[in-house]
């Protein structure tokens, strides 16, 4: 008897594990079961599909080739995998290795036979007890349905104004897709200290919610909502702890939880935040159960410890670990980084591993160093100017994450990649000077910026770069009235000109190749604050006081004004 | 008294060495000398000052801020770098630790002393003794006078028909800056079999070329230069052993030959092709000689044997090195797996280890995993179709190189980048099927093509996919009419029909998802070629049969119709 391979959830880790298996081992029969009507999609397509991008629904369901990936398809193309939609699974008896299903159609309940039992039922978007939740026009924009119901109200002219309950990746493509595409008045509430925690620094955050902002999407961080009003049924207000926002459409994106249910209930080992925990095999702790996707935890390869990472990517790297061993093979997922990237509207965030205050968070002693440069030959044409942060811990010099942003976006990526793998396995900041990026003047600089971030790292950590951050610096600068820090442009005369006319006697010119020279106008008793455009002159310059004794209190300004205008402290 | 560090050669990695040493160590003396009046500039920038993106010669030699770095630049912003231009290192003493010198402008020679020599002479273009070579209008294009010389030829009308020799770097750029902003007709002649050689497997070289002819550039490879004519001392024909092109500029780009003859004479140790000897603190046979650059062998990380990568940003990240060192500190530069990139006209090509070619030369028995795919979500709007090959020892399944061309020259450099650091690293397929490039619909694929490479290496490595070569394929193809292969387009019909259609009864038509229910249509005791859109139906086709018993003689064209189309074997 060959053997019998059941897959719980076919939208992303469940088709490929169970097409992976069926083409090495021909002769099993493998069921994939699923609740949903339609299977086998991107769901990582849906804000383009919103935003109209992406024309029809099918094209997040089809190949590349055009084919739609329906039951009929898994049946002739996949070599006769059994597809069993709109059947819900209800429990799993570990016992006698059997599936409790549930036939939505006709309300049937039967029991399935494993032999081996796959779990991917990913997971479902979080959404949270508000009063008035249940209106008409509150919803997420996790599956088709949702999606065609979003599209069709946008599209119908029915959404004057919109409301996205969270920032993080789905909150902030959807915002952009009815931004961006439909010209809506979309505003973004987040609960956290900004958008994208965990994922950006709170200045790299405020540099995307800048983006938004200038392209008609308002964004309200630290901010609660407390309820929902409507009209008729259907929403029309959205109430927070701060204001009454207008909204005919509420997308909710306040995060995702495992469908990790029945795997609990048949007493699978899961975390406490109710991940199903694996091995590097992909198995569960009962040997005939594998599972993977949005519903299980694999291990962080920075920290060790056991992350999540709710990725379509995940799942369908997993799902053939799953198929290869499945079919008797050995093949590992050894866990990840966490490389993620979001299109915004004029500039592109992408990152891996830790932020500073997640390394933080995490125990470690980190330093961040915050670059901007142009992100290829600075003399060739068609450029766009990169920041990247390179957070580093300070004993071991390894680096624990990158994150950045840029207007070319396949240009970030192309050193966010560069970096991820590297990550886990424990690059310190001098592999980063040494990056091997390939290098031609349309696609990198000779000492590319993702070098540079390796060499300003191992410049702070020597102590040779003092950075202010750019917390502080706003601080300092805000202050600038009643403080008595000595704030220094170190570029040369005409580029300063501007900024020093504007600041009356508040800011200093000094040029970075003269300041050695000109000691004397540079207090020796107060704070000293030294600023240029991306920071390079201004740490030269700080060094260049350091050599003269000049070692108190003296920091330089990372990123210079070119940060500074991005975080719209000054324009 | 003071350290004294003499730096021969001013261009790359000389002022990075100087200016980081002295960065660490102000109080050194630090001298930069170079036999040219200008100095510190990228040279790799040519090709872009030829066309005309780049407008003035000072922007390649601009800080990115603007400020020219010549002599006064070194010694005002970087803290009292003495600079001698036009001043000819001949000679190094060892013993008594001096170094010879010419001053170009008076004929005077003198005796410099150093405590730390560092040897940043680059390299020079090789000018083979061409009959004619001699003649007005024929030059390398490798420094900034040669540099202003084209483009005042070019942009003054003097250039009607140029020739460039080699199809190399250097070659293919100042070919494309020719071709494709001034509009000259532009003939490439390259000696070895195709264009890039050693970097590009044919078929890469032959898509590369057909994007060149495409475009007004003209290839000849496999053909020899035999002399230049003129008329009145200007050459007006190229010979070749081949035919007579007309040529009122002739850019010789045959590779490039390490300066390092006075390191040679002073004892140095070097290797047999005449590149200094360095361990990975950069430092030659004698301890108080550093170099680095296009004049030095370092550690080719994928062979483990001496290397040569001439390259702007090995230079750079070298000569911080050895700043660092020379200030004593013991910073490493561990090698280079030799990343490169190119932007040709549409299309854009780069990679970094060894080819299929030069890893068996090499003798590594290899295997490449060609493959076409979308170079993001193939449902995302703006993409284009990526070609990567991954070249993989059997035995080992260590990555020994990848190459690849795309539309998106940012997006083939994310994927370039994100394998280089791992191949020094001695990644295996299975870590490039894992490979963590992160993940959004408009940077890449869910499954991305990177992770398929991986993929496709496995499966060739365990027998399950069997590809034929596009070599190969070309042969049976258009032998076709008297061979007895069976050739089946494995798309759908729809697909196919016009395929089908155009080649009558030398083509059949069996959608993948059919053919293991219509095994009889498929000969037995012939050999059997498949192939579809991209190779990935025809490579499923392949297995189906296998499954079936048809394990014989059964081969699927990797990269499908589109690589054969980018091969211009069909159109």
């Amino acid at each position: 008897m060959s053997l019998r391979v059941v897959v719980i959830g076919a939208v992303a880790l469940g088709p490929k594990a169970a097409s992976r298996c069926k083409r090495l081992m021909p002769d099993a029969e493998v069921i994939l079961i699923d609740q949903a009507p339609r299977i086998s999609y991107g769901g990582c397509g849906i804000p383009y599909f919103v935003s109209g991008e992406v024309n029809r629904i099918e094209d997040l369901q089809t190949t590349p080739y055009g084919t739609v990936r329906d039951a009929e398809f898994f049946k002739t193309h996949k070599g006769g995998i059994t597809v069993l939609s709109q059947t819900r699974a209800t429990a799993i008896d570990r016992t006698a290795k059997t599936v409790r299903v549930e036939d939505l159609r006709t309300g049937a309940v039967s029991s399935l036979r494993y032999d081996k039992l796959v779990l991917g039922m990913g997971s479902s978007a979080h959404c949270p007890p508000i009063p008035g939740v249940e209106l008409a026009g509150i919803g997420p924009a996790t599956n088709l349905d949702e999606a065609e119901a979003i599209r069709n109200a946008v599209s119908g002219g029915q959404v004057n104004n919109a409301v996205v309950i969270g920032g993080g990746f789905i909150g902030l493509e959807i915002a952009v897709a009815l931004g961006d595409m439909w010209g809506i008045p979309t505003a973004v509430v987040e609960l956290a200290e900004h958008i994208l925690p965990g994922f950006l620094s709170p200045a790299l955050a405020r540099m995307a919610a800048r983006d938004l902002e200038d392209n008609g999407v308002t964004v309200y961080s630290q901010e609660k909502v407390l309820r929902f009003e409507g009209h008729n049924g259907r929403v029309t207000k959205v109430i927070t702890d701060k204001r009454e926002l207008p909204a005919d459409l509420v997308v909710m994106a306040a995060g995702v939880r495992p469908n990790s249910e029945i795997a609990k209930a048949a007493g699978i080992a899961c975390t406490e935040r109710g991940l199903i925990i694996v091995d590097d095999r992909m198995r569960t702790s009962d040997p005939d159960i594998y599972a993977g996707g949005d519903c299980v935890s694999i291990t962080n390869q920075v920290t060790g410890k056991p992350g999540w990472f709710p990725l379509g990517s995940m799942a369908n790297r997993q799902g053939r670990v799953i198929g290869t061993n499945l079919a008797g093979g050995d093949a590992v997922f050894p866990g990840a980084v966490g490389s993620w990237g979001i299109k915004l509207f004029n500039q592109n965030a992408a990152g891996a591993g830790l932020t500073i205050e997640s390394a933080r968070r995490e125990g470690y002693d980190a330093i961040v160093a915050h670059v901007e440069q142009i992100d290829r030959a600075h003399f060739y044409p068609d450029k766009s100017l990169m920041v990247l942060e390179l957070v580093v811990e300070r004993s071991s010099r390894r680096v624990l994450g990158i994150q950045g942003m840029n207007a070319n976006g396949d240009a970030l990526a192309a050193r966010i990649n560069a970096l991820a793998p590297l990550l886990a396995r424990k690059a310190v900041a001098a592999d980063v000077s040494n990056l091997e990026v390939l290098y031609s003047p349309p696609f990198a600089a000779a000492m590319d910026i993702i070098n540079v971030a390796g060499n300003v790292a191992e410049n702070i950590l020597e102590g040779r770069n003092i950075p202010v951050t750019l917390e502080e610096f706003e601080a300092l600068w805000a202050d600038r009235d009643s403080n008595d820090v000595c704030f220094i442009d170190t570029r040369v005369n005409r580029d300063a000109e501007h900024m020093v006319a504007k600041f009356g006697g508040r800011l200093l010119n000094i040029p970075q190749d003269e300041i050695a020279g000109r000691l004397s106008e540079v207090p020796a008793d107060k704070p000293v604050v030294l600023i240029c455009n991306t920071g390079l002159r201004s740490s030269e310059a700080q060094l260049n006081l350091a050599h003269k004794g000049r070692k108190n209190d003296v920091r330089s300004v990372p990123g210079g004004w070119s940060s500074v205008k991005k975080l719209g402290i000054e324009s």
